[in-house]
C-alpha cells in the first residue's frame, strides 16, 4: 500500500513538472450561458458582443467565445447552452481581479437580463 | 424590427471576422470527470496520467488538464468534478478523428473504470 501511494505520488510529481504546451500553469474559467430566448439570434449576438468587451481586461490572457459545435450527439454531451466564454488567466489572482473589474461589472449589468442560467467551471492546470 | 434584426446580423458578421487571439476558429472540447472515489489521490493521478497520453494524437492542438481551482465559492460555480480535460482542435473533423484514434480508445479502456460520470461541452469559436 505504501509503495502504491509513493509510486502514485512520484508519478503525480513527475507529471506536474511536465506541462502541456503552455509554459506555466493556467486557470481556465469556462462559463456556459443559457439564454432566456434561445431562439433569438439578436439576443445571442448581443451577448457575444458583450463578451468581446472582456478581452480588454488586463489579466485576460486568452478569450474564446463559442456556441455548441456540431459534434456527434452522445448522451454525455451537453449542447443545450447558447453561448460559452472560455478565459485563461495566469493565476487565481488574475481571475479574482477580473471579477471585480469595471468592464466585467459593466458586462454583467448590460447582459445579465439576457440569460436564464449560468454554469461556471474554474480549472487550475496541473 | 427589420432594422433591429439587420443591425444585429451586421454586428454578428463583423464580430465573426474579428477573432480573439487565435488565428482561426477552434473547437474547444471540454470534458469533466467525476471519479468513483473522489478522495483517492491515486485514482486521480492515474486518470491524469491517462489524459497526458492524448497529447500524442495528431489533431490535438492544445491539451490542458485541470482540477477545480480555488476560486471564490459561488452558487453558479460547479467545483464538484475531480479532473477536467480541455482540448483544442482546428476543426470538427479533428475532433471526430480524435474520437476514433487508437490512443483515445486505449485511454477510455484503461481509465473508464475510474469515473462515475462524465460531462462534455463542445464549443465552436465564433
Amino acid at each position: 500500500m505504501f509503495l502504491g501511494t509513493a509510486a502514485a505520488f512520484a508519478s503525480a510529481t513527475a507529471l506536474s513538472s511536465f506541462m502541456s504546451k503552455s509554459e506555466k500553469p493556467m486557470l481556465a474559467h469556462h462559463v456556459f450561458f443559457w439564454l432566456k430566448n434561445p431562439a433569438s439570434s439578436e439576443d445571442r449576438a448581443k451577448l457575444i458582443e458583450g463578451l468581446r468587451t472582456l478581452q480588454k481586461i488586463e489579466t485576460v490572457r486568452q478569450l474564446h467565445i463559442g456556441i455548441p459545435a456540431d459534434t456527434e450527439k452522445r448522451p454525455v454531451i451537453d449542447a443545450s447552452y447558447s453561448v460559452s466564454e472560455l478565459i485563461f488567466f495566469d493565476s487565481l489572482e488574475g481571475q479574482n481581479s477580473y471579477q471585480e473589474h469595471p468592464i466585467h461589472k459593466k458586462f454583467v449589468e448590460n447582459c445579465s437580463a439576457l440569460w436564464q442560467k449560468v454554469v461556471v467551471y474554474d480549472a487550475m492546470e496541473v
